[in-house]
């Protein structure tokens, strides 16, 4: 079919499938299968229903795109492209997987402006896209007026047959359903094709009688490759239902329009080389040079730019009248939207001495929650079915649930990766919201993807892990964390903080809740067990991320490293070496990240280079510690699993004992 | 309802609640709820259908059964006692939970026997279940002959609505779907109440639609708390369909018979209380004092051994026909069931020279998995849908499919975390199979929990794991492994290996193939990039851990350590700073783990304390490097996120240059 008799639309529709075949052409790498394929109902969707502003792509109310297939991210540079968003241009698409583009290999929400969530990992853009939504919900709940609807939009995603495949989207999606978020909706893409073939080999479900069971309002579209009026129909469809999300299936084929590579694995990840490209242009009857574009389509596309200018001054202008009408709702909205905190949040942290009676961190962690959610309203979250053990409720604020979306303890149910993901969508929402998510420390390694993304995205989600060591006790080396600090420190731009008592969980607060609003995460891990407080502790210590807790006249002979619960037993430890004469420093060190920040004055402050015995005491694997305790030094630590018996025997039997720390103080000392 | 008037299946039921209630009761911790309510299912599976041995747990064709719902496990131990397996007695009971115990907080098939899967952590156990569904399918394929039946058994496994709500179980169950796994029935323990409370607050999806979806057989029993019949006539009809696995709802009260505090999350996860469990004896017409039972009860169950020894005969007659008509195969099985390798197996793995042109190691991999296939025909594995990136098909072995189960090579599909505990279950199927699994390293990330409990419960999986470095290219930062090596070797009990080129790789499979049989799970990490054959690199040196490839006259002023694709450059580093006259070392580091097991003499040749100049070379995280490159010591490593480029880019821009090595070489030695 040659250009000539193409209507407006299959311009429109084919030339995001050449930009996605010329990109991957030229960068000999990358997915142009689902690209050509799902091009038709990623153009019904942008042209005919996505309301968003390309010149001002953080616009508040616009919808929410993810290509959860992430993958096919060209489809989402070329709409990018052709709608007028300044962060793609031909250039950049020229560019596609280089070194320092706009474009890299997967949709990067900090590379490329107008991606909302970074995808790629399969599953977890439809669970971020759930948390957009359940965003959007609780936003709508908690501003919108009767007379004024200032939030208002749709999410959207695209996701394939290997999103779900993975529990991740599982999960997310049960619980959306359970929800009953009517502004989502998610389009199939149907292709039966994934990496290894025909997904005859691995997935036959039914894969819309599954939503369907979750609660989901589900639609098929049978022709996605040319049946457009349908691709619109459903999605009608979709927003006329308000209380289930929608999966629209729609089925197409896979690199559609390559003659001889169309509907096999061999479109789904490769360039298709030169002959199948010119087949290819042929068989679509597409005359233009790579990288360009009938000016028809372009100019269609870009009437985005008009449409989203318009869409926003009226958005605008309602939000003039609602700032009128409700003052105090709309300054709190523009500062939730900010990212600014109220001033003086953080005078609700206190501080404890040696006198006020010791309890859990947990339960520490559960009085800063509850003392800081009356004042920051944007803090919303919750367990993966462990409230009464993560201790992560804050009360009076009731629970997020279909039709309470004003609320904010969401119960994720058992979910842990899911909950991982739609606490990061919340995140980049971009409204403020700081979503936090909890379970014990252990069971990161379920949603370890999600904490990895939320480093790598840049979310302010804050994880509260709590039965953070073997004091966990008589559930065993299944539940006891070992290796698992470890693994979390390892993660770039994670903060992991590990509190030793009232004091300290305070600060970790304190850093957790403004690393949020610089987009960083936090994780914090706290114990089971009841810890003392240590009067020598500070929020400012926390801050800093390692300090002097006790100490000796003059240069120390031995520095003792502790956190967490074991900061009090090398602080006993140290006084009775101390009583002895022997000159002792104690170091708690809440945090390796935030003390690898500090300048080098302060780092040789705290552990100067001339103290070589240093001896950290850590109920996990000696894994990493030995920068800090170097060649000379010594860690009291587990590097085998742990065993089913109470905390205190745990504790007693692997070494975190007065005693033990004692002896390996004295070897060093020796 | 008094004792005298109880049915003697009622004594036998209400003697594992009260096994439960006391164990729990006496211990203060454990969870008494889902004993309570699955005791009348559990009774009549393990009284009227499962076939076992209870004086030979090991005993090859019996049932398998698996609590996926791990925190029921006193459950389990009382089936164990009451069956009269000698691995729990009713002192072990009394130490359920304590320190030593045969009794810990979560079933451990590394501390009791009959324990077939460790489980506690939710939804590992029914994937489990699906691999050990598939081993049976696989080894019946393989040596039932038309007259002989030799393998013939069922998996039985009881989960909860946790483990319903975990996408690994999602996964695994879509897959057994379409495996179509006739002898797998799950039995769900339907109670309503997960921690948080009534699963009304996130879990409202219909889980039978779900498994209908999925290809599963769905039957529900509505009195699962009396209806023994009902419970019969379901299993009967499971077993009746041989092309789909079952799920049978049970609906249930959890902690059927405690007047106060059945079906609430109270009973969930706490002891009952003395009040309650008076309260409970009373309402049940318990007469019997804390761990005593009736007798009748305890001797009708105790048939089991009587069975056992009969099932076993029968079977052994069996084997001895089988033995006498197919004696090449009844060796063959005899081999694979004792765990021994035939002999000679590990001279196919050959070592190269620099001669040899270099492949990626994933190539060598794909190699020592094809040469390996037909000598070991009980390696079994695949890939989660990336067989042809990570190069893991056994070429001539077809695919395992719904009948087609004698083949080799498994398609997981998009479903890490279920490849993950499949592998397990395989492995934990006792029968000598070697099951393998892949992905990108990256995406451990996604099947982390599985692969701890590879290590954690003793399975000889092998993990293998491609794309292992920013070298990966283009996919970005979300496919780029950087802390990914240092949070599993952070893992107690998982052997990581990283090969540098063919031989290493070689070595790294002879590894994999010894310690799966001593079920020791090892994890490669493989490069996509082809990279050099080193002619000193050696099988030897890798079973070593860390061994010298490039040395020098006395002893050396540094000594570089490298692993995997970055070997090549300090070799290349350390040949100029010899020839520059320098005294250098390269030391090839393919695994900390099977360095450390070296003994200090060894560890003292290679990397001798007085050379304290020392440069490690990993494109990877410092993350725990400290350990071997000391404080005076430095590391060429990356520290953040990866990019988005063609791999030589990245490896350039991020330091892996021999320029770059070189200057941090000679930083050191000036």
């Amino acid at each position: 079919m040659a250009v000539a008799t193409q209507s407006l639309e299959e311009l429109c529709i084919n030339s995001i499938r050449f930009l996605a075949v010329d990109a991957v052409e030229k960068a000999k790498s990358g997915h142009p299968g689902l690209p050509m394929g799902a091009a038709p109902m990623a153009f019904v969707l942008w042209d005919r229903f996505m309301r968003f502003n390309p010149k001002n792509p953080k616009w508040f109310n616009r919808d929410r795109f993810v290509l959860s297939a992430g993958h096919g991210c060209m489809l989402q540079y070329a709409l990018l492209y052709l709608t007028g968003y300044d962060s793609v241009t031909i250039e950049d698409i020229k560019q596609f997987r280089q070194w320092g583009s706009k474009t890299p290999g997967h949709p990067e929400n900090f590379e490329t402006e107008g991606v909302e969530v970074t995808t790629g990992p399969l599953g977890q853009g439809v669970a971020n896209g759930v948390g957009l939504a359940m965003a959007e919900a609780h936003l709508a709940a908690k501003f919108n007026r009767p007379d004024i609807t200032i939030v208002d939009h749709y999410t959207y995603v695209i996701l394939g047959d290997g999103c779900n495949m993975e529990g991740v989207a599982a999960e997310a999606c049960s619980l959306a359903g359970h929800l009953g978020l009517g502004k989502l909706i998610a389009l199939y893409d149907d292709n039966h094709i994934s990496i290894d073939g025909s997904t005859d080999i691995a997935f036959t479900e039914n894969v819309s009688g599954r939503f369907e069971s979750y609660g989901w309002h589900v639609l098929h579209v049978e022709n996605g490759n040319a049946d457009l009026d349908a691709i619109s129909k459903a999605i009608e469809s979709a927003k006329s239902v308000t209380d289930k999300p929608t999966m629209i299936k729609v089925t197409t084929t896979i690199g559609y329009g390559a003659p001889n590579k169309q509907n096999t694995a061999g479109i789904h990840g490769a360039a298709l080389g030169a002959d199948e490209v010119a087949a290819t242009r042929s068989n679509l009857g597409w005359e233009y040079e790579p990288f360009h574009l009938p000016q028809d389509a372009v100019n269609h596309m870009r009437k985005a730019v008009e449409r989203g200018a318009v869409l926003e001054t009226e958005w605008d202008k309602l939000f003039a009248d609602y700032s009128k009408q409700y003052p105090q709702e709309a300054a709190e909205f523009k500062r939730y939207v900010s990212g600014k905190l109220p001033d003086g949040w953080e005078k609700v942290l206190t501080s404890y001495t040696a006198e006020d009676k010791g309890l859990a961190t947990r339960k520490y962690s559960e009085a800063c929650l509850n003392k800081l959610a009356p004042i920051l309203p944007e803090l919303i979250g919750g367990s993966a079915d462990l409230t009464h053990s993560n201790l992560t409720e804050i009360k009076g604020f009731g629970n997020f649930q279909k039709g309470q979306y004003q609320n904010r303890n969401v119960h994720f149910g058992v979910r842990e990766h899911g909950m991982g993901a739609i606490c990061n969508g919340m995140a980049l929402h971009g409204s403020g919201l700081i979503p936090y998510g909890a379970t014990f420390l252990i069971f990161t390694d379920y949603m370890r993807a999600a904490i990895r993304l939320s480093a790598l995205s840049q979310t302010g989600t804050i994880w509260v892990m709590t039965h953070d060591s073997i004091g966990q006790g008589e559930d065993g080396p299944t539940h006891q964390p070992i290796e698992t600090l470890a693994s979390l420190r390892a993660i770039p731009n994670l903060t992991v903080i590990r509190p030793a008592d009232g004091t300290e969980c305070s600060g970790a607060y304190k850093v957790a809740i403004n690393r949020s609003k610089q987009n960083s995460p936090t994780l914090l891990a706290l114990s089971r067990q009841a810890l003392p407080n240590l009067t020598p502790t500070s929020i400012e210590g926390v801050t800093k991320g390692a300090y002097t807790v006790v100490d000796c006249q003059g240069v120390p002979e031995l520095i003792f490293i502790g956190t967490g619960s074991e900061l009090n037993l090398c602080v006993a430890a140290a006084e009775k070496l101390l009583g002895e004469g022997k000159k002792v420093r104690v170091v708690s060190m809440p945090s390796w990240e935030l003390f690898e920040e500090q300048d080098g004055a302060y780092k040789e402050f705290i552990l100067p280079k001339v103290v070589t015995k240093r001896l950290s005491v850590e109920a996990g694997a000696s894994f990493g510690w030995h920068k800090y305790v170097g060649t000379e030094g010594d860690t009291v630590s587990i590097d085998q699993f742990g065993a089913s018996a109470p905390g205190v025997f745990c504790m007693e039997k692997f070494g975190f004992s007065i005693d033990n720390i004692l002896a390996k103080a004295k070897a060093l000392l020796d």
